[in-house]
């Protein structure tokens, strides 16, 4: 097996972007890839993307892509594993790369969700969680994490005030990020007195619908070392996949995510590193309560205190551990397919030193965290500085 | 790289499956390829299926097959590449086992595709070829290959008699596997006056909706020759995906297939042999004049030839080769995310010397030809006895 690096990055503005089709963003971030990247040629593709079929009434996607990009005739596949569509897209693009199937990989994740009207975009949502059975009951996302949430503050004393940091946070780094769907700082205030989603869950506990695409190039680290283009390739050292099962009232503690445990553990021990060496963060933050249960079973800080951490500051991009500086879900959106890739264009940039005004300090070692669906798959990636 | 085997296999009855539900098929036919190969640890699964987005309301399907099969924390990923989705999984499962990184690796294809009414199907169909202008046009999938037979018989002379010889054959064979969604034979003038679909496509050129599931189970060769189970494991020796553009007017010459060619090139190249070689095959026959595009594009006769050689019987049973001994998509059924698999099902059983009725003599290698949309993504797969 080959050591795997970040070539090239690519990603389009996150929001409502009624102008774009599916087909306009995933062309713009991958050609911004493949251009950044210095390669000429894509031996392979794949394209991370939730639902396609409800969203925008268009599946075999990766077919379109290659034809789109003037690829035709390598290989185009599509993954979907839900919100790790992006996440798990990457972990395949890896093992081409690692195994020496081909060379120079383009990954690239999408999602269009604003073209339908809200409820339609909840139902296509639902279709990640148990549609026969958790929908069947009328359970959407937000009140499945809103389980979890009262589960947590239940367990471990935790406030609304405390979940609301998160929201905070990732309001503030998203106003610095160009990208990012949301610029508005929002305080404390604004999050307790929003609109109540699904107890104890408002408005801005919630990461939103968006429109965006995201790309990486890879290629093989010693291979990538001698390309031309100026920006630093970065390793994949650590990447790994888990599953959980698909309805949260199957499992026996719904506080702690199983497969985020599994993958990390994964991952971790694949870049032989611990929880202490990672610099800067990304985690799935679809919803407060979900960035708050991952810095706890990524092994940042231990079970039950990850929410007086974060009212404490620790998680802020001078803090302790920084999560989320690009705004995360919450604040930069949360185009489903496109999530965990975009994760790791977020990583690549903070580990070249080009996060501008998110930059961390000293970042050598990145992690990201792409959880689909109430956590019934999860990836964890390592990224590294060579 | 490490060879690989077909070590396990399972496949549901094709049809109108009204009891049980898309879970309940993928089940069966994991459980059944699990337990005929022997093995009691899978570390990983993938998950052929079109679009059960649209079909049966549901998602993140590869989660809950890992969930329903009692395998939680192994990855579990759903590949999606249209009517190719199956070939594909198979292609990305290949990956995984020949590139060192696991050892054992389930694949399942599944569709449920009678759930919905019938202009719903074709609505979720339509979402395989290019629905922003090809669907735009009101073109559904008949209608496209319509233009391909009609230009076909215009250019080579062939006539709706030779293209209804695809569809006799593949309707008898299906007669003999107790497996098929149709079990009737019909005559060549049944094919004739058939209510036309699209001109020149009657009812019985076209396959059917079909809700049904299939396995294989694949493991490094040189552990599968140890491996306790009765049956012989069948070498993987050549494997390889293409695309073309979405969209049939995109293209040059449109009787041709140009990712069939290209797949079957590199399968070819990657197995050591040649279309003489190949003893038997599974086409994607998804209208009849598909399938004699497929027997010409993959080298069995010469472009234009194709026809006359099926009305001389050339590709029956006991032909020059035989191709779709199982009945095909057209007498077999068509259930799409699962064809890919279904095909490579098939294929192990001839090799093996197990397709009792349908037994081609002396098979020894095996082709499979799974077609993504109008041919935007091909897979071919050679199978070969050890």
């Amino acid at each position: 097996m080959r050591d795997v690096a970040v070539v090239g990055i690519g990603i389009t503005n996150f929001g409502y972007l009624w102008e774009k089709s599916w087909r306009d963003l995933a062309v713009e971030a991958s050609l911004e890839a493949i251009k950044s990247s210095g390669v000429d040629k894509i031996d392979s593709i794949y394209l991370g993307n939730f639902s396609g079929g409800t969203f925008v009434e268009q599946e075999h996607m990766a077919a379109i892509l290659a034809d789109y990009l003037g690829f035709l005739h390598i290989p185009s596949t599509r993954i979907e594993n839900a919100c790790a569509s992006g996440g798990v897209a990457l972990r395949h693009a890896y093992m081409e790369v690692a195994s020496g199937m081909s060379d120079v990989v383009l990954v690239t994740g999408v999602e269009k969700m604003t073209d339908v009207v809200t409820s339609q975009g909840v139902y296509s949502l639902s279709m990640a969680a148990d549609r026969e059975y958790e929908g069947y009951q009328g359970v959407t996302f937000p009140g499945l994490f809103a389980l979890v949430a009262k589960k947590y503050m239940h367990d471990f004393n935790a406030t609304r005030k405390q979940l609301a940091a998160v929201a905070v946070k990732n309001h503030k780094n998203a106003s610095k990020n160009p990208k990012a769907q949301f610029h508005n700082i929002i305080t404390i205030d604004d999050v307790l007195n929003a609109s109540i989603i699904a107890d104890p869950l408002g408005l801005y506990d919630c990461s939103p619908m968006t429109d965006g695409a995201a790309s990486v190039v890879l290629m093989p680290l010693e291979k990538a070392k001698k390309l031309s283009n100026s920006d630093k390739p970065i390793k994949i050292s650590g990447i790994a996949q888990a599953t959980d099962t698909i309805a949260l009232a199957q499992r026996n503690d719904f506080v702690t995510f199983q497969a985020t445990i599994e993958a990390a553990k994964k991952a971790y021990q694949m870049a032989g590193k611990s929880p202490q060496d990672i610099n800067v963060a990304e985690v799935h933050d679809c919803f407060t309560i979900a960035e708050i249960c991952a810095i706890e079973d990524l092994g940042f800080f231990e079970k039950g205190k990850g929410a007086k951490a974060t009212e404490d500051g620790l998680t802020e991009i001078d803090g302790k551990i920084p999560v989320n500086p690009s705004g995360g879900l919450k604040g930069k959106g949360h185009p489903v397919g496109a999530t965990g890739i975009a994760q790791i264009v977020n990583l690549v940039e903070q580990l070249r030193g080009q996060a501008k005004d998110l930059q961390v300090n000293n970042a050598k070692v990145g992690l990201a965290h792409n959880l689909g669906g109430s956590g019934a798959t999860v990836t964890v990636t390592i990224l590294e500085v060579i």
